[in-house]
């Protein structure tokens, strides 16, 4: 299958090269950059050195399509809605790893987003890119929209205890960690290593984007309102996502009564580790031992004195919240094996 | 004065000589050791080299008393009761930095630390070491208990909402981060760099014993049983401490209105500092800005649409968190100027 | 093929196995390890979930010897011998990854180890195992030694410039900076994370036996005495090294000349990377770009004025400095295509 | 005392800033920076709220020297000198941070920084600011230049081997590894967090400009031509220097006899100190133990076999290495006790 990377200079679209590099069922024909248009992608990205040997190209869309039997768009959030209508139009097939076709209702661009959406029609057909919750219209689509990487973190804890309604919906707390290859490569004084280095920086406490898609979804498998309250840090590390999800329980129920919630959703999913050791050193979901893998790991623990539990989820942002994710969509759209160009063992200690 | 240090090899024994070799109105007499009697102070802690020619000692409390006005007890929970009661009968002024005379009710030791109060009697002559709180009793007491890193952070940043009873008791969430240097020195696999360097580990998601010294004080400050739900996490840093209090409002209150909250309680504390910019890259506290101070830097944000507060607090676990609240409660308990010897400019970037 | 692991417990075993799990022409028949025997091995390894289902038994060389083709032996310097040793005479096929099989002189030990090589025999029927150096031997080995992770990336960076005798060989400084995975899991003073962070610690500035190695194989790339002179570094990382080996020329070379030297040796080597951008941010080697792959990256810069050459050379300590060096072993002396099971883009940035 | 800083908005005019408001003997007039005239200092520098009350001034040479007895000048290479000539017209006492003015010789600005010196009969008239080679000389001067930040570790532990003339002048490798602070604030993609975080990254193997200050120091100390090789590193870490010295010794020295050499030009040195610990952890220099200090750490390893010495040196390139220089000088030039305003102990661990 020929493939083709729209703006492949940033940290998700190196990732997403490292991947499609070494997928077996794919060849890549062509990868844009405006900025780096004319450079060797390995200059760019060294690590790729001797795996792939194109340049950069300016975008053309005739071309890709032609070229093309699936694109990847990877710009940046509001960039990327021209591009993808005009691709949407040429009949192609499209895995989009921007912010501009996850909500359904164009309303919710205006309010977590700022502006209108210009395609408004086009985010009913987009589908949105978790297996997870959405695997049988994503083999359909032409058009999915890869999750945001904290929010994917999110919906996988949640689900199961959303599903079987056992929540206190309007006091979901979800307070994320996530390394700097989050923020995406622009550089700044925020972003500068000696200011970046060691803090712990609550970078919009309330009314982050992401909330915006985790309620739609969670919406969606309860058919009710519920209420998330998200909070962001800037940690310490350049990959890697916990997402600690703390909520009330409506009614008792014991450990191994969730557990069972847990396992009767993804006891069949290879993305989803379920991790608990009581007496081990690693009780709980931690990004260190998913780093470079599509693993989503999940968790939980159980405050019976407040009727509280801790959902916890890990992952590599840059994989199952970004580019790991959009392969992982291609598999399911071409009908590959789920795993295909997938099976990586985190790398640990690193 | 005069002063001894119990337990002076670890993190905390270390930080606090740091403290106290410039501190201008102290005179360190005596520093036991079990394990490194006999060494010179600065083999174990070479930054010290040329500050302090002192080795280690045995504990012998007879000597202690003699030679120290006040004693600093730094040795691990379960350990300090003992040699705190023995030093209490003696007479001599004790700052004790374990947990061991935090909480009043010996029901609590039970319950959070799983182990009996020997003596249990002590607890109420015991004073909860935060000046913030209980700035006059800590000028009489004869023993003073430094709080737990984490707790106080909380503490501070919750208590103009608790004391001017604003919030909703019952869904009250605390989510903490924090280094390495907080956990202690003892070496595990655990611990070992490779395997904490990158982590984002939730420890204790439910539970975690700082829950009770949290609970007593906001109980004290309300009149009312209050609902704390704490989860900690180790990042990946060494020093500092960011504690999440998410909380929801009973009743609307604007951004201003809140900020005369805080100042009401905090305009004069030196140690807490009041961050907030609208506009620039630094808008909430970040350990990165406290580190080697005492400072605890407190801020908030406000998520209208769930009435939700976020009550953020930024510290060095080892200084407020730990050797510098030890230092304040002794120049309050000896009648210096509260600053005294912790006039430290945070050290940034680092 | 059928593999077994002896010491699968510490971060090379551990590595190992995360490469044996993926590698298309193995399976692992067997993993043992002393310390954690009946362990499952994800409980050691979390990384590992859902790719290995083993636990680890006792060693146990009768069982290893009928159910593997070969044996890695992943135990510590000067306890491998003895192992190696019993199932050499039971002629299975052996991949050793301690010190114990690398010097070919017996007196090397002694000088090196302190301690008398209690098969001095053994030593000459065993192949340093760098097929960069030693392909053909390695092909029909029962036993080979694979190589210290700082002698191998010295040895490559200075390969092309010995075999051309273009070195003043009495001043060759070697200085190497290593992440904490490469002193093993050892928990201790020294390794906590919070006295091992941020260190950059000269841990054997004179005498370091990866000297032995590297001269071992300088001598026999030149037929001449040949000093070198090692300094490692502990740096603030997990995996990777950075070896700057300092030199003199001999006589004037121009950097072209110098690349053909490097380009003649290296051209069709698969694990070897030459760096060199002359406009670009990324200029020379840096582990950065090769974490999680079996690369070493070589490049050099030229000091004219005063004739001196800085060969740096990067690699990932735990792939080709340990267990992507055993497996490119296994390869070679498996008829396996080299890079089976190794093709590994780095993973940038982690 | 009253002071200015032109140019405080970066790392190095904050960490000077820092070191000013709790100077005892000092009082801060005026600071100045072009891009954030008119913000409030601690805006940019949020570490120093609650210390200064000032805000950033556009720069006026006749209100900093109506209002001030020195100068601190903290802009870019090529930017001081200017500013520096125009300051010292009007008889102001100045200390420069750049390296506008450290070399002697202007043919040697032609030859490490690409331009001609605009003001060459200034150079004969400042002094090189290193109290511990010319104590006197600052003493008396008007203009003094604070050294580069890896110069002043190589020299302090080279200085004893010059000056005894106990090496071979030929082979000397200065091996430097430094945290991502030296580099200044400067944004880009080599400083991106996600970028810079776990590198080694050789910066400039050959030809580094801090060569031209290092030999012209040694070869005052020798009346001989001394050529040195160095070799920068850019490492993970935010502050710190660790410059390993290599060389050969001209005629065997015992370890002992070359202490004696090192403590006699170190023995009364307050901000030097000498390291060594036969059978501890901590036996060489290292920067974990000198940050936030003004100590440089000086020790050294034998390699009897090829008769090198590694001559290790530590400090913190923010401090010794810029503002703590900076402020030992003002102390000389000002006639107080050196130690003023620096009786800092390091944080560790930090």
């Amino acid at each position: 299958m020929k493939v083709g990377v729209i703006g492949a200079s940033g940290f998700v679209g190196g990732e997403l090269l490292r991947l499609l590099v070494t997928h077996p069922k794919v060849e890549i024909s062509m990868v844009t950059s405006r900025q780096k248009a004319g450079e060797y992608v390995h200059r760019i990205h060294p690590s790729l050195k001797s795996f792939i040997n194109l340049t950069f190209s300016d975008m053309n869309l005739d071309k890709l399509t032609d070229s093309c039997d699936i694109v990847f768009v990877s710009v940046p959030h509001g960039k990327s809605n021209q591009i993808v209508n005009d691709l949407f139009k040429r009949g192609v097939k499209i895995i989009d790893l921007s912010a501009d076709f996850r909500l359904k209702n164009p309303q919710d661009y205006v309010k977590w987003y700022g502006w209108e959406h210009p395609y408004p029609d086009l985010l009913s057909k987009s589908v949105y890119g978790v297996p997870e919750f959405h695997r049988e219209k994503i083999k359909g689509a032409q058009l999915v929209a890869c999750p945001g990487c904290m929010a994917v973190t999110s919906l996988l804890a949640l689900k199961p205890l959303i599903e079987n309604d056992v929540l206190d919906t309007d006091h979901i707390i979800v307070d994320s960690k996530i390394g700097s290859s989050g923020a995406g490569g622009q550089a700044g004084s925020a972003t500068h290593h000696a200011m970046r280095y060691g803090v712990i920086r609550p970078y919009k406490p309330a009314k982050h984007r992401h909330t915006g898609e985790i309620e739609q979804e969670l919406n969606l498998l309860s058919n009710k309102k519920i209420h998330v309250s998200m909070t962001p840090h800037a940690v310490n590390m350049v990959r890697g996502i916990l997402t600690t999800n703390h909520a009330f329980l409506k009614k008792n129920l014991s450990e191994l009564e969730i557990w069972k919630l847990y396992r009767n959703i993804y006891g069949k999913e290879i993305f989803v580790r379920l991790i608990r050791d009581k007496n081990g050193i690693y009780k709980f979901p931690d990004p260190k031992f998913v780093i470079a893998s599509n693993f989503c790991d999940v968790g939980f623990d159980l405050d019976e004195e407040n009727n509280r539990i801790v959902a916890m989820s890990a992952s590599d942002n840059l994989m199952k919240g970004a580019a790991g994710s959009a392969v992982q969509n291609l598999n399911v759209m071409a009908g590959f094996d789920e795993i295909t160009g997938l099976r990586f063992t985190p790398v640990t200690p690193v």
